[in-house]
This record gives structure tokens, C-alpha cells and sequence, in this order.
């Protein structure tokens, strides 16, 4: 079976686009970016992915250590990290025969950031 | 056209699932139970329908008030309000001929502190 381990150069769309929920209406453009922001996130696999890297050492992990804790084929397992990627929540590189994979801390807290409603000294 | 102002007496099945992402590798159930939860935000009508009502006046809107400022039929936004209040972020209330909804604030703030990674404070 080919291995995906595609490069991935896409620019990462991120995650920021609006204001949070409970301050004003989403506009249409708004709402379709925050959307397929949150698509790469609904997914079991891409979840468990992602806390894996996110609760790595160093918030990295390397594509071979990811596969046999989901129980998901390298390939599988590979197009789910590509989809985080291409969103913007990791980055990829490639060092040796692996590549690796890191968390962008900040795409996670600005979906956050959007989504809560609890005024913290605002 | 019929209108679908259905009674929604599903149980909320509520955001609360586990640890934030950064702390643990979510187990299968809880990545399972969190995606179908952000598969519910993730759609721009539901994100535009949440945030009319996260925005208005006592975090509630009536659905007669919901329908032309997304501009999709009735029918349309009454299936949108279903999920979005079958997944705990609404919940709905039937005054004289209209329904209301009512940003549950909780559940997504318990979305956003499951993403968050920054710490504050701990």
C-alpha cells in the first residue's frame, strides 16, 4: 500500500475570521470559513490525532507513533493529518524518514476564542 | 409549504465529554462524542442561526425573526434549530404561535474549553 506522506504546502487557512458567536451575527463569508474550520475538527479520528500531537512532548509527534494508537491504516491516518494541516491547526515537516507534526496552539484558541460566551474581564 | 416547528424533546446530549485536547489523548467515545458535537456547529446556516440568537436580546430569538435574515425557507431553518438544540447549544420553548430559542452559553463554553490551549491561570 502507497504511503500518503504527501507534502503539504497549502497555505493554512487558519481559523480566525469574526467576531465570537455571542457578539454579532455571523456573515455569510464568515460563517462558511468558521465552518469548514470546524469540519476538520469533527471527526473522531482527526480528534484523537490531534490530542495525540497536542499532548505530545513539545505539542509534536511523529507520523509513526500516530498510527497504531488510532487503529487506523498509515494511509488513513495520513489524510486526516493532512486535513489538520491544510486547516491550519498542525504543521508538518519532514526530517529523515518520518515526518512530524506539530500543533498550532493558536489555531485551537482562536476557534475557542470564537466559540465562548463567558466574558473573562471583558 | 408545512411547517416544521417540531416538538424537541430529545435529550440535550450536552458538550461535556473529557479532557481538554492538550491535557490527554481522547479516548474513541469521548473523540466520537465531541465530533458529533462540532459536526452540529459545523454547518455556516447553524453558525449564522446561533450567533442571530447568541447576539440578541436575553440570548433568545423567536423563529419567526430567524428565517429571512439567512434567507432559507422555514422549513429549512426549523431542521437547522432541531440540531443545533438536539446537541444541547439551544433550547427551545413554544409561546402563544411562535417558537423561541435560547442560547444554552454553557455548551459552548464547554466546546471552547475542550480547544483551548492556552493556560490561564492553571
Amino acid at each position: 500500500m502507497v504511503t500518503m506522506l504527501e507534502v503539504t504546502d497549502v497555505t493554512a487557512k487558519g481559523a480566525a475570521c469574526c467576531a465570537p458567536l455571542v457578539k454579532e451575527p455571523l456573515g455569510q463569508a464568515d460563517a462558511e470559513q468558521l465552518a469548514t474550520t470546524l469540519k476538520a475538527l469533527a471527526d473522531p479520528a482527526r480528534l484523537r490525532l490531534l490530542s495525540i500531537v497536542a499532548s505530545s512532548d513539545g505539542q509534536e509527534a511523529c507520523v509513526c507513533d500516530l498510527t497504531e494508537p488510532i487503529g487506523l491504516s498509515q494511509p488513513t491516518v495520513s489524510h486526516h493529518l493532512k486535513v489538520l494541516t491544510e486547516a491550519g491547526f498542525l504543521t508538518r515537516s519532514k526530517r529523515g524518514t518520518w515526518a512530524y507534526y506539530r500543533l498550532v496552539p493558536e489555531s485551537l484558541d482562536q476557534v475557542s476564542a470564537l466559540l465562548v460566551t463567558a466574558q473573562s474581564g471583558a
